[in-house]
């Protein structure tokens, strides 16, 4: 089934109440449009966010620890409890170590959260797979924001990402994000490959979000 | 007034739901006390926290970034909408650069939230007063968690540390912590000029965390 | 005396061979007028560099560790062993935590080198000032590399910095960089009370490198 | 051929002068045995060491940037300038994110410096080698400085990621390390399957530094 991922990030337009808002948006194209949206708050909103929809919610980060002294750090138990369903990992707005990443993953697995592990490359995309996620989310940061799709502007680093993950753990899904705004980004993404999309300011940003998510998927399918 | 500030770490005695009964006695030993208690859960556990108590929900951390492309970090703006009424920057246990200190300062004080800045010795507190926080809490690292408090082991630091704010920054309150447990360490704590303390493991893995607290107001007074 | 120190940063152009050739022209330039300059190399060029050239030579960053089990750390002791005089610490490149500033700060004294604090505003040069390091040198982000002086575009920075200073630790120099190219930037800098500037691509990438930094030293005199 | 890589981290036994002393006995052991000694001094220390000794110099971290605005950061080719041969990459004592490990190895094969990725288990080891360093180098973070080696204390974890690179990346070479001392620690390690081992503490911090050494190269063969 395809996931459609949408990263709230910290923009005005996806804070506070904002979030709560959109994810009601969201919760309704999924509905009307039998797809799978998964809303990503900031971890403060996860909590007001997960009590108003019914689909799924992740969390923008999540640190590797555990129970105990670890003053400021977001634990996946602290998420599960909130009602969060999974996490984005490493994403390249915060970036983690190789050992944190291990880290969260199997902090996730342990609570029962859901992981997608962000990734730059088709080299940190095979390392990112080999430690098992549920998904990695193959993003090129010079695309991040620009509107110009991955699907289009590297349409390569998204089937070597396929490929390459196929190879080494091919239960793992493959996301690409990056640019994508439009139906046809979406169409091209799916074409390549990949099992769903990552997206962000294309959405957040527009005038009118509902019909800026309508239209991406509308226009895919 | 003495400002009493209770980090939850990340504890399982003190995430989800053990936040929620945890502010509940912070609460109620501070209504029965005329006391100031700040309930400083994590970030996810802040809203349900604030729903559920009327005395000052403080967040563990928060990034000095606004509205924006910032995935994963947590915004002032977020906490406020949860309900927080000021964060902890700098823990020893999530330290932050100096120009992340300060945006984070800037970034509550436009919120409208209130900041202690935690240090590590009298030079860092120096330093964190220059850029005139509400507070800053000075903890000695190795005391931290070890049952001995500082206000005995080290008391020579919390002088020092209240002499240099006075002289710098002298609107910016002095808290104590590390070792932090009984009323005792609470009264030499203020005997040495700090406004309050920073207190965690000594009251969160107590057998009865309400007793706990409880025998630390009572004693102290 | 008027302290002139240029950031070889990690370009080319003072790299390796090119660093030993670079700082052999400061030192020319140097002695021919009287003025005392900062050759600052990459770490892995100090050992060469310092036994080519008579003049200071200082390190673009020091850890606040010693000796022990700090693997891929610089220590204060390891420069002091291959020339260094002193260390930059806490540039807007290479951020550090507070702590770890005044812990860089601790180590090059024990060691017997100068230290440079960089800060990005007033606030965070009040606290490094606060640090007590030998200066601070104030370099807005957004002008570094950019050739727009500092000293042009935003006195008031560079003026309110001298005054902090001044009030809060008077021994402290203040420097100041960013954008610092030609020799009535260098007039300016020191008009507004700088004892000094911080130099990098102006003259790194210049055409003419000797040519370059005399044109500052013979426009600033 | 077995590799034996002696980190020098920054103890005050192998830091400057030390640093060369050392190098010069690894040097001698390895002709006397004919076995490949690499020395792994400080960054500040490669140049020395290098013009010192003919076997391999490796620096103990490089930072996956290139030429440009870098300040303190550890360039590939500011190490090559300067002699060194490879570098450690995400040494337990100086982690890295994932995207800068694979940047880095990067940088490393551009300028002609073999790599050692260092990593914490089984599932980093399999990441690490994913991204095709030369070598990855498995040590339980809890081992490292115990005496305890690796090899006996956890054989699983040696057995399980030779197995996991063979699979994922062949041309990977497998290292040990965390604990190794004494000439059976080597025996085992290699009847394990490594090919070599990271050796520290065990060594540097001997009475004897030539005499431990020949003791671990004479006790394995």
């Amino acid at each position: 089934m395809t996931l459609i991922v949408l990263n709230f990030k910290t923009y005005r337009e996806s804070t506070g109440l904002e979030a709560v808002r959109l994810a009601r948006i969201c919760e309704e194209v999924s509905r009307d449009h039998s797809l799978e949206i998964v809303a990503v708050p900031q971890v403060a909103d996860i909590s007001s966010v997960a009590g108003a929809v019914k689909i799924p919610v992740f969390s923008q980060h999540v640190d590797g620890v555990g129970y105990g002294g670890f003053t400021g750090h977001i634990t996946a138990a602290s998420l599960k409890a909130a009602g969060a369903a999974g996490s984005l990992i490493n994403h390249s707005e915060h970036r983690l170590g190789l050992a944190e990443i291990e880290a969260s993953i199997a902090s996730c697995r342990q609570a029962g959260l859901k992981t997608i592990v962000c990734t730059n490359n088709v080299a940190t995309t095979r390392a990112a797979a080999a430690l098992e996620p549920d998904y990695v989310a193959v993003e090129p940061p010079e695309l991040i924001g620009s509107g110009i799709p991955v699907s289009k502007a590297d349409p390569e680093i998204v089937i070597k990402s396929v490929e390459a993950v196929k190879r080494i753990a091919p239960n793992v899904g493959v996301l690409c994000g990056a640019g994508i705004t439009h139906g046809e980004d979406l169409r091209s993404a799916l074409d390549l490959g990949s099992v769903g999309v990552l997206l962000a300011s294309g959405i957040i940003k527009a005038k009118d979000q509902r019909k800026a998510l309508e239209e991406l998927v509308v226009g895919a399918f």
